[in-house]
């Protein structure tokens, strides 16, 4: 069972969508034991991490910033940083589910990952 | 249901496998939910990533070995940045299944990420 | 069917976790497909390498604290830097299971990878 949600980005940044995810595997029936969280472009991505600080995803994508040069790349868009953030941060997450819902750690948040925005971004929720 | 992927590849480079993957996925029976591509080597890896301009997985390799330095590694074999790159990009990704095939974005394409060929390599596709 | 592993870590470092979550898909009962492994914490994360050569790891370490910077990082625990490399290895891997075990390649294992200890931590194991 795959459901869409829809993510407003900003230019660049890291967008929490744990409520949308986890709302979505407290309606789904059936068996419930993986979540997958997909995100279906190359500029962008999804990870998990701490949600208790904001500043945390600001850190990360700081790091990022730093981590990922600027070259003389051939891509004639321009925007070859943010597909190497996308793959380095990856396509997808999963997460268990128990008790008909999503087990993250205490400090654990899902964020879509947006490196090539402002843009409307899609995000498939599958459940097995 | 697993099945199993030959990659010839070059020295290094990404190898799109997008369409033996979509075709291993045609020829399944069963439920189909959820598409894992997994590869079972430490110096190559799995990502998703455009595929419209072949330029942008030359980007994305360009950027990795500017990213992962030359160091006074300790690894024997002298291809420890293989193994560091291979960890960046991961040795899985999944894809959802929706009625039948693959559920990629317009952009999409699932590539092989080989650090150090080149080399006969394989890959394990399992169908959820 | 989730499990849940223990594991002590030091500082920093990979710590191999292959045979316990071999040992629980050994001892699964039902279907088993794919076996998923969730770091439920944001400064650990978990990866797929080399496993023949200890040095591997330990490269794979040196190099990821050259390439995560230190900066002027907002986050007032101080540990942003293990938050970014708990992204850029990821919360969670996936391996193919075939005849009951653990389909991994030649030379892979399994590596909790802890970058703020020494902790206490957890991994939950789940079998498709």
């Amino acid at each position: 069972m795959l459901k869409e949600l829809t993510v407003n980005t900003p230019h660049e940044g890291f967008v929490e969508i744990t409520s949308q995810v986890a709302e979505i595997v407290r309606q789904s029936r059936g068996e419930k034991n993986l979540c997958q969280v997909f995100v279906p472009h190359t500029t962008a991505g999804v990870t998990i991490n701490e949600n208790a600080d904001p500043d945390v995803v600001k850190d990360m994508l700081l790091a990022l910033n730093h981590i990922v040069p600027k070259l003389a790349y051939q891509h004639g868009e321009g925007n070859s940083r943010a597909h190497v953030k996308a793959s380095m941060v990856g396509s997808s997450v999963s997460v268990p589910i128990i008790n008909g819902t999503l087990h993250l750690g205490t400090w654990q948040g899902i964020y879509f990952c947006e490196f090539d925005g402002p843009r409307k971004r899609k995000v498939y929720v599958t459940i097995l």
